[in-house]
């Protein structure tokens, strides 16, 4: 029996709980908000990480790990940090439970095991690490300090969904300190780019850079750049950001280094991350009614080889054949798996592997072989092709090349089709409700008016592009002056 | 100015200490008991985590994430494993900080943001993997789940020393599931040996395999296997364990199968894990009164390059020479570094990789390169022999080779020697006094008893070893029959 998919015309929300969690790759928890990343799941996430952290460390950056716990007093050092992410802490009072005496069996939190001060779990590092940074840095030859952590971050959210918003989530935070503000920035920019270039090449995912606006900045950041990307209900998806953070942590834990000219000054940081919400994105952004659709580069299993046999004979004509081919295949790299499980038909297999999103599977038939011919099927545009033998795998590298391309253009047209330039209220309130995607509007340049409209239309500010053009224009909403246009979207 | 070490004669936990810290492994941090892994350090820990990974990929294992929180009532369903880790796990109560209103700028818990359930930070995770569990499995087919964690887990310790006592620490955690309790048992084993190759092959750290005593046994285990390793000052240092969980944690959880035969059974179970506390462990079986010595198959810098010059000319020339030798190396996989900061002298680097414990440094002279040489040193034996060029690669893969297996033979030599057949208590004690390291002695096999010369000389039973001879004799203690001999040692 193979699983039900919900269609995205029927249900968008539920095709998506339905694709997480009937395609492997996470499921919920009995923690609320917390999620279990299954294996197929976390094979992926490897897969970007390893990516990632490649790029990490051929820009110069190294890995190190800081405390899970941020004492109480160091989370509120610096306030407008604090501020913004008081509300969802899990705090950490006790560090004892004993038994119950009233409940056999039972454990209860041990009141005389109550901490002098709380610890939050970092819902972010700031903190923890420039208090570390305070100890590391003393001259202008200590900096830069070029550090990048993976760990698992806990934000209290209220409304939790697989993937995109969990209480509990893994990413990667980079936090780096500078001698000047210039350098800052360029780090800044530095690693929005790579994170442009992974989502785009890796997980062919076109994205817009662009800047927040101060309402939709980090909390304690000068500057949050982000990478935005659109998902098919017309939503877009935040799936990175880099901040500059100024001098804001340096004053907060007075880190002052002496300058080549012998002066005390303070360090300037940023900080950047993306994390297990990007699979959300990619998961939303290819995907279709039949199940995932796995880019190529790093989908955890690139091709899938099924066999159709009668009788042991010809499995085992069939196995020698396979496993010549994946031989070649692994010399080449390719990450391919032979499945002649025998307690399921090739007809569940098909839709099994449709549904995990394998880019391309390969059908070994016993007629076929005799023929000279292998059946070859690529997930994205589910067409097939019968090719000699002895070109399998040739045709199968160039497929995934052809793949990860296809993949990138139609997202990209998508994307592109999607976003409207509107002139009047009228437009952008018809063109959120008819068509979604990025509404491309002058703004006032004020928090009222972003705020107006989001209560209006929850399309919030996703960002000012980077590469924006300077064109005199009027709010769409109050008709004041502007200086340039801003995308606006509903967001996840 | 050079680092400062004291002496392992003047106060060997003092040098611990300064190794770790001035080797740029790890330092305190602001929460108690939680370190803060340095870049070198976690490098390290890197290239451990990356061997293991592979190794446990190639024996079939695959990789997930489960939360990082256990609700209360999951935490004390197996009640063993429960009561084992009750006295030392901090637990999250509330999910809300608030504005103090007696103090400006301060925050405090909120005490209307209370979990209904107290959440535990995981001190391990087979209550939460369990319940999990339970969803995954129905039938036989479903059966083996072969599945690890790299993760972060809690245990609050009172007395905490960096890597090898922290309140949070890293490992990865495997968690099986099996029809059958010899293919537990045949895991179990599987697991215990992977650990073996791993730490003797790559750590060059020899151990001793063998099964704890009921006392010593994991918190809800049937069976405890350990591998033990012995540092420098004769103490044990438990080093990775592998458990045969019996059935425990399914009746606990309730996770039942329908068998080939088609009854309903409980599943059965292992667990392993090996954490940071290994880095404590090759820092205390190798290093010296210089610094660390890493092992070359895992050290993050296996060559170092340091040329002596004057001038800018020289520079760039023995810059150009060290460039041809670090690509050469690269090419055939060696983690190479070139410093030629003009911020420190030669002098000074050659105390600071030392002390880091790089295997293999190589000065570049430029009256050494006039005469066709170059100078290469070994951190092991601090042996220096000058080499012509031509052969310098060759000359430094075969080196890397040479130390990793002097490296364990060393090692290997220390603990053989320091396992002391003991027949007398007078013995016992004197051996352990005035020696130390493992003690070969009769045990009647009773709980009390090894109580008792706990009590008396703080040494444990760290295990019974697997290919241990049958032999009559008479117990150290109480003169009582024994079977076999076991393995005490006062341990980390």
């Amino acid at each position: 029996m193979s699983k039900e998919i919900t269609s995205r015309a029927a249900d968008y929300s539920q095709w998506y709980n339905d694709l997480v969690i009937k395609g492997g790759l996470a499921d919920y928890s009995a923690v609320r908000g917390c999620m279990v990343i299954k294996p197929y799941g976390f094979a992926l996430w490897e897969n970007m990480r390893d990516e990632l952290d490649r790029m990490f460390k051929e820009t110069g950056h190294q890995n190190a790990y800081f405390p899970l716990f941020v004492p109480k007093s160091l989370f509120e050092a610096e306030e407008k940090n604090a501020e913004g992410f008081a509300k969802e802490c899990a705090v950490v009072t006790h560090y004892r439970l004993k038994s119950d005496p009233n409940h056999k069996g039972k454990l209860m939190v041990d009141p005389e095991a109550k901490l002098e001060e709380e610890l939050v779990v970092r819902p972010t590092s700031e903190a923890i690490i420039w208090n570390t940074y305070k100890d590391w840095i003393q001259s202008y030859r200590d900096l830069p300090i070029l550090v990048n952590q993976w760990a698992n971050v806990v934000r209290w959210e209220m409304r939790t969904r697989l993937f995109l918003r969990t209480a509990e989530f893994l990413w990667q935070e980079g936090h780096t300190a500078h001698a000047t503000a210039e350098e800052a920035v360029e780090e800044t920019r530095r690693m929005l780019d790579v994170y442009e270039t992974f989502v785009e090449e890796y997980m062919a995912v076109p994205v817009i850079k662009g800047v927040k606006t101060p309402a939709e900045r980090f909390a304690g950041a000068e500057d949050t750049y982000c990478i935005e990307a659109l998902m098919q209900d017309g939503k877009a998806l935040q799936a990175g950001t880099s901040h500059f953070l100024g001098q804001n942590f340096a004053k907060a834990f007075d880190v002052k280094f002496l300058s080549k000219e012998n002066k005390l000054e303070y360090v300037w940081a940023t900080s950047w991350g993306v994390s297990t919400r990007l699979i959300g994105g990619l998961v939303m952004a290819h995907s279709d009614d039949q199940g995932l659709v796995m880019p190529p580069r790093i989908a955890p299993i690139q091709v899938v080889i099924v066999p159709i046999y009668k009788g042991e004979e010809q499995r085992a004509e069939l196995g020698a054949k396979a496993g010549a081919i994946t031989k070649e295949l692994k010399a080449l790299g390719i990450r391919v798996k032979y499945d002649d499980n025998d307690n399921n038909r090739p007809g569940w297999k098909f839709a099994e592997y449709e549904l995990k999103g394998v880019p391309v599977r390969i059908t070994l038939g016993a007629r076929d072989l005799q023929a000279g011919v292998i059946e070859v099927a690529r997930r994205d545009t589910k067409e097939k092709t019968s090719v000699p033998v002895d070109s399998i795998v040739e045709t199968v590298r160039v497929l995934l090349d052809d793949i990860q391309k296809a993949m990138f253009e139609k997202a990209r047209a998508f994307r592109d089709e999607h976003i409207t330039r509107v002139d009047t209220w009228a437009e952008f309130e018809k063109v959120l409700a008819e068509k979604g995607g990025f509404l491309s509007a002058h703004w006032d340049g004020t928090p009222e008016t972003e705020e107006a409209i989001k209560e209006r239309t929850k399309a919030t500010i996703r960002c000012i592009p980077l590469d924006n053009a300077q064109e005199e224009g009027t709010c769409v909403l109050t008709g004041k002056p502007s200086a340039q246009r801003v995308l606006f979207a509903k967001a996840y």
